[in-house]
């Protein structure tokens, strides 16, 4: 997986790439069978709706399920960012965000760097993220919503939102969103099961509820240069991954061949994972 | 303004007929320079959103601004009624939903006659909405959603919700919703400011959060045959009205021209029409 000139250029001008179907549906089956699984644990991991047992999201998969942790190793998800980045990346964070039918609930405006740097002291904007949509995606079960080039401007103010949704966040103003709209528009991508969008940690996006009767699962890789790591750990380890050992990539059939992959997480999250540590 | 026999048919099969750019940008700009008078008043009329200032409905402008009193009585909105009717119709409902930039809530799904027959005894379904778009409406300003042929279904059970947004609503299971969208899909109508919708008055619809820094107000007319007119006077008039005079339109130009109007609560609402009334 080699992005050309043209998408290298792409997406420093727009802040993401969109691939629809670049997985195909018998890689999607595996990892899509697999989440009801995950959203049925009682695990501090599953993050669930306000005022609902749907799950809003679910982080660190890769530690504990074999089809995400192979998914954390492929090369069509790991490699462009290794590419853009000039050098080897871990994984900061990954998450599977369920926005369920009629559950799930929005996304308000935010970057995902914004975050990482004020948490995590994450020292520059190089992490990426890499959706892939694990069930179609269209104008009524909430897609993503980009404004286009709205990474180019660094970190924007932010202020943290705890009320809105089960999940505090810092949320960029109206105001300002207003501003970025004017000058980018707002694009959704919508596509197939299988599709993936990488998108700059920067690019500002939320996403609506999902009033629809279909589930719009994603499973969002954060990866992040390797020396660029987090210098505080502040939250959970299952939230803002503290190992910065380079992603080793498994061969591209690795969703449907049965490669060996570690799950530290499988007997549950260590006590350690759970808390906030002094420093790095 | 007469529908033809394609569009009568098309109105039966599918429940909706939309017309893009029915009125022009001068017709609308008379409107929408009155909404910000309109929902700056503190009048019992404006319905505000959750935890907000904005105004998610205002009743009964028609009774009490001139513009919207003109609207009230146009050929392009009463005509289409009558004619579907084969009678005279009287103004049911009249409001302006706000639905607006980054406040603007979701209206969960539902029947509009489910609730005119529960709480005002209206006999059958022989009433119509029509709306007009004072804004443009995009896939991001929260579009009305219909699911197409669920009009046919008659009145479908419902539940009172009275916690999701500021404003009590019976609102269709999921489980109904999921059977429904498998049968007919999701449309959303987007287009130009000026646009209309005829919709039946059991065709199941619902809107999402406005995330988008773009208002999406849109007026809605429910147009009642006369015959048909309501029995009982639980909810205050400025919601569910109590006169079942024929609505006698003016011409075609009469946003545009100063054409002669009452404006019967223009220095106030009656305290009648703030009361339930003991019978119709």
């Amino acid at each position: 997986m080699k992005l050309t000139q043209a998408q290298v250029a792409e997406f420093e001008r727009d802040g993401y790439l969109f691939f629809p179907g670049l997985f195909t549906p018998e890689e999607i089956k595996v990892l899509l069978d697999e989440v009801p699984n995950l959203y049925a644990q009682a695990r501090p991991e599953n993050i669930r709706e306000k005022g609902s047992d749907a799950v809003r999201t679910n982080f660190a998969a890769h530690m504990y399920s074999r089809p995400f942790a192979r998914l954390a190793r492929h090369p069509r998800m790991v490699e462009p960012a290794e590419q853009i980045f000039g050098e080897p990346v871990y994984m900061h964070q990954f998450k599977i965000n369920g926005k369920m039918a009629f559950e799930g609930d929005l996304w308000q405006w935010h970057q995902d760097y914004g975050t990482w740097k004020n948490d995590d002291l994450m020292p520059a904007a190089r992490a990426m993220n890499v959706a892939i949509f694990l069930d179609a995606v269209n104008e009524f079960n909430g897609p993503l919503m980009f404004i286009p080039g709205s990474h180019t401007l660094g970190v924007i103010d932010a202020e943290h939102d705890v009320t809105t949704t089960s999940y505090p966040l810092w949320t960029i103003t109206n105001d300002t969103i207003r501003k970025l709209v004017e000058r980018g528009g707002i694009v959704a991508p919508k596509g197939p099961a299988g599709s993936m969008i990488l998108f700059h940690s920067c690019l500002v996006h939320a996403s609506t509820a999902n009033l629809s009767p279909w589930n719009r699962v994603s499973v969002y890789l954060s990866l992040c240069a390797v020396s660029n790591h987090i210098r505080r750990f502040k939250r959970p380890e299952y939230i803002a991954h503290r190992d910065f050992t380079p992603i080793q990539c498994l061969p591209d059939d690795c969703l449907l061949q049965d490669y060996d992959v570690p799950l530290p997480w499988q007997d549950g999250t260590p006590a350690s994972a759970l808390q906030a540590l002094a420093s790095a």
